[in-house]
Formats: C-alpha cells, sequence, structure tokens
C-alpha cells in the first residue's frame, strides 16, 4: 500500500471492537476516528484503542474529510441508514454482515453506491481468511473433482433473554440474521447465490424470532447444501464441502484456522493460520485493495451475491412467517 | 438362551456373508441351514461358514422344520417375496434393509405376519450395536437436555457402473434405499417415524436413480433432521445429535463402534466398544430374545415405525418422480 487507508468505526460494541482490535495486524489501514451517539462512548472506545478523532454522532464521523472508509458495526436494523450516511458523505462503506435486514433496504443502499461510484462492500470477513482463500484455491484446482454437497452450520448456546438483541425482533434477531448467514454465505461462495429451489424449517421460539433453523439448497445437477443455524443450540459449526474427488474440512468454518483436504478418507493436505489476530483485518485489507485498484465493489464477495444472500434469506424467513415489525 | 436359535440364511451374497461370519459371536444362534438359487452356491457358502445344510433353492430353506429363523439377505427387489415364501413355511424372519422395496409391500409382508402371528423383524442392525443402544441410554437419561436437531448422513464413493445393483432401477437401485436408510432410520430412533414435514433433493444420475439426495424432516416443536445419503460421493458418515444441555457424535454411526457425550463443547463421556465382530450378531441375538419372550416384534424397531420409515423413504421418491420399473 502506498497510502494508509484512513478508517472510521461507526458503532462502539462488541463487533466494532474486534474489527478495530485487528486493524493494527493490516498491511493497509489504520484506526482514524470512531463515531457513536454518544461523545462518552466515542471517547471511551478511542481511548481503548487509541484512535485520535472520537465523534458524539455518526454524522461527524461520515463528515471528516480525512476518513477515507467506514466500518459500519451498529446493530443490524441500522444498517441501511447508517450505509446511506456514509455514502452520502461519499465515504467507502465496509457494513457488517447480514448487510441489511431485507432484500429491499439492500437494495435501496446498493443503488445509492452504484450510481454515486461508492465503493461499498458487506463485511462477511469469513470469505477473506486464509484458510477459506486456501479452500477456495484448491477448488479451483479441481482437488476434489466436482463439489457435489457442502454441509455446514454455525449455533451456539446462549441462554433465553427477551431483553437482548438475539431474541427481539424489532433489532433483526433469530439465529438467521446473526448466524445464518455465515453458512449461507459459505454455500454461496462455492455453488454460486441462486439455488434452484429452497426448502426450509425453522423453530420460532415465544419472542417470534428463529432460534433454529435448517435449510436445504438444491442447484443445478442436484448439487445441494444442508445448512443450519442456531442460538440456544450448539452445533458442530463446522463446514464440509463434497467432491467427486474427494472433501474439505473447515472446522469452526466461521472464524476459520484451518482447512483439511481429504481423498479416500484421509487428509491429504492440511493448511493451518496461525494468525494471532481475530482475523477481521483482512476484510480491511480487501477495502484498502480495491480502493487503490479503483475498485467499487471486491470480487471476493460482489454486491450482486450479498443481495441474491438476501433475497435467500428473505424467502427463507417467508417460508416460517417470520416478519421483523419495522417490514410490516 | 435355553435353547440354541437355528438361522437359516437366504441368499450367500455379501450381506449373507456377513451376517454368517458374525453368527459365531452370538450368545443364541447358529448357522444351521442356508439357501441359493443353486445348490452349488449354496454348498460353497455352507462349506466357508460350516454350516450343516445347504440347499439349492430357497423353498428347501423355508420348509426345513429345524429352521428357527431365517435371514433374508438378497437383493431388495425380492425382499418381499422371499419374506413371504418364509413365514408361509411358518418361519421367524429377519430380513435385511430396507424391508421392501416401498410401503405398499412392506404392508403385505407385515399384515401376512400380523395374521399369522409370526415374527418379523427389519434387520436394521445399526440400531442394536452396543454404541448406539448407549446413545439411546444417555437421551433416557436426558444428558443433553430436549433433542432439538439430528445431523446425519452415509455416503461412499464407487465408481459409476451402470450394471451394478446400486445404479440398477431394476432391483431398486439408488442411495436412499441402499445407504439413505440408516441416517432415516437413525432420525426416526431419536425423534420417532413421523415427522409433520419432508423436504427433500435428489440428484438422478444417467440411470435415473439417485446418487445422492438430502432430507429435511421437521417434528413438533420445530425439531429437525437433515439427513443425506450418497454412493458416488464419499460423506461424513457420522451422526450428531444436538440437545438443550449437549452434544451426541457417533462416528461411522452405520457401524458404530463409539459415541461421544459433548457438554459445553468438551467430551464429558465416551463410549468404546471394542469388539471384535463386524456387529450383526446382536440383531441375530435380538431375534433370540423376542422368540423366547414369545414377542412378534422387537421394540428396539417395531413393524409400524419400519413401515413409517418406509412410507417417508417412498415420499421422498414421490418428490423426486423415482419410480421403480416394477412398481408401474
Amino acid at each position: 500500500m502506498t497510502k494508509v487507508l484512513k478508517w472510521g468505526i461507526l458503532g462502539t460494541g462488541s463487533i466494532a471492537s474486534k474489527f478495530t482490535g485487528d486493524l493494527p495486524f493490516s498491511s493497509s489501514g489504520q484506526a482514524y476516528a470512531v463515531g457513536s451517539r454518544t461523545k462518552e462512548s466515542a471517547e471511551k472506545f478511542a481511548a481503548k484503542f487509541g484512535i485520535p478523532k472520537a465523534y458524539g454522532s455518526y454524522e461527524e464521523l461520515a463528515n471528516d474529510p480525512e476518513v477515507d472508509a467506514i466500518y459500519v458495526a451498529t446493530p443490524h436494523p441500522y444498517h441501511k441508514d447508517n450505509t446511506l450516511a456514509c455514502l452520502r458523505a461519499g465515504k467507502a462503506v465496509l457494513c457488517e454482515k447480514p448487510f441489511t435486514i431485507n432484500a429491499g433496504e439492500l437494495e435501496e443502499v446498493i443503488s445509492y453506491a452504484r450510481e454515486n461510484k461508492l465503493f461499498l462492500m458487506e463485511g462477511m470477513w469469513t470469505r477473506l481468511l486464509p484458510a477459506v482463500v486456501q479452500v477456495k484455491q484448491w477448488l479451483k484446482e479441481g482437488r476434489i473433482g466436482d463439489v457435489l454437497h457442502v454441509d455446514a452450520d454455525f449455533g451456539f448456546r446462549t441462554g433465553f433473554n427477551p431483553a437482548s438483541r438475539l431474541f427481539d425482533p424489532n433489532l433483526g434477531g433469530g439465529a438467521l440474521l446473526d448466524v445464518g448467514i455465515y453458512p449461507v454465505s459459505f454455500a454461496s461462495m462455492i455453488f454460486g447465490s441462486k439455488p434452484q429451489s429452497l426448502a426450509s424449517t425453522a423453530f420460532l421460539g415465544e419472542t417470534g424470532v428463529d432460534e433454529q433453523f435448517t435449510l436445504l439448497l438444491s442447484y443445478e445437477g442436484g448439487k445441494t447444501a444442508s445448512l443450519s443455524g442456531a442460538v440456544r443450540l450448539g452445533l458442530r459449526n463446522d463446514a464440509y464441502i463434497y467432491g467427486t474427488e474427494g472433501s474439505i474440512h473447515v472446522p469452526s468454518f466461521f472464524n476459520a484456522h484451518s482447512a483439511a483436504l481429504y481423498q479416500n478418507g484421509e487428509a491429504v493436505e492440511t493448511f493451518t493460520d496461525d494468525r494471532t489476530s481475530l482475523g477481521y483485518h483482512y476484510e480491511a485489507d480487501e477495502v484498502a485493495r480495491c480502493l487503490e485498484e479503483g475498485l467499487l465493489e471486491s470480487d471476493a464477495i460482489t454486491l450482486d451475491e450479498s443481495l441474491a444472500i438476501m433475497k435467500l434469506l428473505d424467502e427463507a424467513r417467508q417460508q416460517w412467517g417470520l416478519q421483523y415489525p419495522m417490514e410490516s
């Protein structure tokens, strides 16, 4: 990188901390400013991470002329408005997953970015982790032949708390948008984002959001993906890719540190990523690379793909009769 | 056992060899006679396993008054007729899985057995393996709380051979009946055999049979099972059971040698079966136990359950448009 990319962090919650804590591992960027709804929270966050500027509003952050790119790290119902505000200020935006609440919101955001020739990308950081990049390379090299089936799940067991974001319909709660998007995005990376059909099932708990779900996606040529997510159930959290000549196993694929290539039941190659970071800096570097090359979107996860994934999530929720209050 | 159960082996193929080779590990039975379509094949099989009687027809085997129970080990399109012939001769029958080609055939067989008060059981041997019995015990004790999701698959990679039984529609080929019935029966063992809904997808290859499939079963209360099978694709071949308080992993569950109970991500208990047998003698002993107790079916896998499973398989095939020639 010839120029350091100055990041603005929009939001001061848990994911904002993870991303910002990883920025020192980036080869291209630094945390330059943070914006929060209160000056106090912004200053506390800035002090913790050694960030030069702290703003008591998102608007001030977006309007800082020194800020090159903004990482939107608010809860997902706010992603659309926050992202649009940053784009309107002319900033490149990396928006934490899920990109928005639904495809309608996302179309609005993408349209604005495209019309105004601004960089925009979904922060599906998993897709840029070295182990996943290695998986893509193995697939490209045909190491497991034709891929016919993908099996991935992500579920953790949290206590039931109707007040928490995870269970609150007003905050887009439920397993699908919070963790389910990982296996869905992973399958999309392999088979493309447009399956021929989607069958699904979900358990809607007492707050009305999906505490557990499974999606069965069918692609041309009989290819399939079986994907599950849960917020009150610890799942395996691994991804498996099955091909005609072998298979690939990615343990804890949502924050992958390794991947193994199997042939005839034996691991013939393994990849281990000995990073000490969480791994959020790879997406920061990807944004920097794209900006440097004058790209308006990343080919690691295009806006069309993000939108198609969001449409799939919408379709699944429609099958379950799950509509969020802000959608009605 | 007060009396040795004299087994008749109907068929001399691969599965007949496995069962017969395991009988010496049984605490209750012995291979007493074998029947084949040719005298030569029967005698060869008898010599190999030290079986006293060898018959050149299934009828002679069924009519040997010394034979107590018959293991039907022919390809599945013949199960119905072979089983009925044995029942008509008054024998107890253990029929290799899948029980029949479809539910219509199975209803016929079950009706005859029930009307004539004869013992009948599907040879779903996996369900009687010590590791699986241990799993049932853990579940009964509530060790993983409420079970909410089951994930199981069984797939192996065999070369495409249109002449082989696996790919031949006339022999009931395809993944579902051959290997798919294992994960389906496993889920049935846990959630019961009657899901609220079944979504499925399959790849029908050039011979018209399912080379790969996934079933998504939904049960009351949002419980789900994601089950896959394949004959040209090596899958994981493990079963996972996810509950509110933990999970259970059964590696190679279709011939389980072990099982592990997890809580908070750690194996808190493991079971290892150090048997040197393949494990087919457990079903032989179960038949002997039932006969000794005067039972007409085993409660480890009831006839109603076998029938409900077969109806599920029928429904899946109907969704795929897969009908066997003998069904039209």
